[in-house]
């Protein structure tokens, strides 16, 4: 029996995405040949890689906009410390909205003053923090669009004139944003993506090129870019199934579409955490995530009974974080609503046992 | 009908493994789920990892000896640079066999100071450079051991006193050799043991932490092995399938059982250039690789025909790098005889029609 997947990441992909990329590692393309044995150079890849970096330029609207895509390997972790390295030349801004933001910034201080322009430790990240300045003299204001581990999300982008850049690892193509206001973003393709094993950069060309440091090949967006994605050997298999996921993305109507049906899962779960007794919601209402619905047991709830139930439905992967405990459901683009009015029909049968 | 796959990289994978692979992406285990869409965490996926770590140090005999195996993302490029950033204190000690080396040195020189110990640029490096001294105040002494453009191997591997570091990207586990011998080696998977995407790390612990210069996490070997190559999420799909190569060389007896078979296959092809008049080996006779023959077409002879012939017997991958020219039969551990038997026909074939 198919599980109902509400995996944090790696997490669910279309199951029509899941069939051509298992067949594609027996024979790909008629070549009499696997996808996995094939020469990245082969020009059955290399159509691959163009059509994977050219329909994430597409379905962000940033084709003909100055920006270029990469995927490489590495995760977002990489980014990190890649947007560092090439970016930071003495001071930049970050918002804290927990675990990710701070890995950022602990790689970021390597490479110059890191100010925190705000944060939301104070709650346990369990707001995303507003109304606080940001300083002009920034090299960049770095943000993560949404978290996965505390639930949140920013509802509405920073106004910035400084540069700005996004680890949008987790809510990458679930929404209309103006993906323009950014100059960087990146996000590891294993949740509305691929499978994990590569990371898609988009890149404003014209914020390169600004600072002074030597920096090591597999670290430079400019040797990256040159060679189209391809300076060393690329993870063939995740951009094949993050190529596959993104068409799958485009045939159903893109992220005008996708976002709709995002929204409509959401609602369904949180109108569902907020009436049922036995729950209370993590996240400050307002900046919740449309991506991960982050919940516990109301006081003197026991969970075991609820455990069973979902264990027993066929639900897999809502156990929360340890940083939060209780329960998250991440809800990202390729999850049927089917899955998400199920757990909703677990969570009142639940509500009726205590 | 299925290829001849003589591809330099990516290249081919045992069928069984393929099959399996394939499988995976639908269902993994027996879960509900693709191998693709669980968590790394899961204790299915953990298993996956540390049984793939297990292989790496058993199939070297390098188990209980010290040494502690990683598969990390990047390639061996990475490797490049995260070799020097963390053993280059002051001097190291290159040797240069062309293309990966060179660029190898290229990252180190952002370290420290790089001894190029010897090199065989002077002949297009169709040979492997002996009778060299090796200083004894290196940090480590840097080769690679099988050059895949130019199809030349370390035979023997250099004596020194110094730290060995080994880039094996194209024969790890194809031959027997010591390889307590290296305190570093590392190989890019999509040779011998996977698809694209991950890179095996096998590391003698107590070489880390001489350096004083601060690393950045991602780069950090002591990060990785504290995680147990999860500091952040693996790559799952190019692991799984790592192990599963593994496997099947365990289950075949090894690598004494698959070094018989490669040196086979190697003696039928190369017996075969040499006795051809159509065609003149490119690499040294002594330092041959015994995973990619190297040849071009002797003086005066059009090698249309040739081509034709063996596009007609699906063979493919055979055309020789840019750098040499020619051909290039790369014959990694899961070619089977009968593709190296093939192409010796064809070689025969095509003298007839000259």
């Amino acid at each position: 029996m198919k599980k109902h997947n509400f995996s944090a990441g790696p997490s669910i992909l279309p199951e029509s995405v899941m069939k051509k990329a298992s067949e594609a590692v027996i024979e790909f393309n008629g070549m009499g040949l696997s996808l996995i044995e094939i020469s990245h150079r082969s020009k059955e890849f290399i159509a691959v890689m163009e059509r994977a970096q050219d329909l994430a330029l597409e379905l962000t609207a940033l084709k003909g906009k100055g920006y270029k895509s990469l995927f490489l390997q590495g995760g977002a972790s990489m980014q990190f410390l890649m947007a560092a390295y090439n970016l930071l030349d003495s001071k930049a801004g970050y918002i804290n909205t927990g675990a990710w933001s701070n890995k950022a910034i602990k790689e970021a201080k390597l490479f110059g003053e890191v100010l925190e322009v705000a944060s939301s430790k104070d709650k346990n990240f369990n707001y995303i923090p507003k109304g606080h300045q940001i300083p002009a003299d920034l090299d960049y204001l770095h943000i993560t669009t949404n978290n996965t581990i505390f639930g949140t999300q920013f509802q509405k982008i920073p106004e910035t004139n400084v540069p700005l850049i996004a680890d949008m690892s987790s809510d990458i193509f679930s929404r209309q944003i103006d993906y323009s206001k950014f100059d960087l973003f990146y996000a590891g393709a294993q949740k509305n993506m691929g499978p994990s094993g590569t990371t898609l950069i988009i890149i404003k060309e014209d914020i390169l090129g600004k600072v002074n440091r030597v920096i090591p090949s597999m670290m430079d967006y400019q040797v990256q870019l040159n060679s189209d994605s391809m300076f060393n050997t690329p993870p063939v298999f995740p951009i094949y199934t993050s190529m596959l996921t993104l068409e799958w993305l485009q045939e159903n109507g893109g992220i005008a579409s996708i976002e709709k049906h995002n929204q409509q899962k959401a609602a369904l779960i949180y109108n569902e955490i907020d009436r049922n007794s036995a729950f209370v919601g993590f996240a400050a209402k307002e900046d919740r995530s449309f991506m991960n619905a982050t919940f516990n047991l109301a006081d003197g709830i026991d969970g075991a009974a609820f455990d069973a139930l979902w264990n027993e439905a066929g639900i897999s992967g809502i156990k929360g974080h340890r940083s939060v405990g209780g329960y998250r459901a991440s809800i990202y683009n390729a999850l049927p609503m089917d899955s998400a009015q199920l757990l909703v029909d677990v969570m009142q049968k639940f509500e009726k046992t205590i």
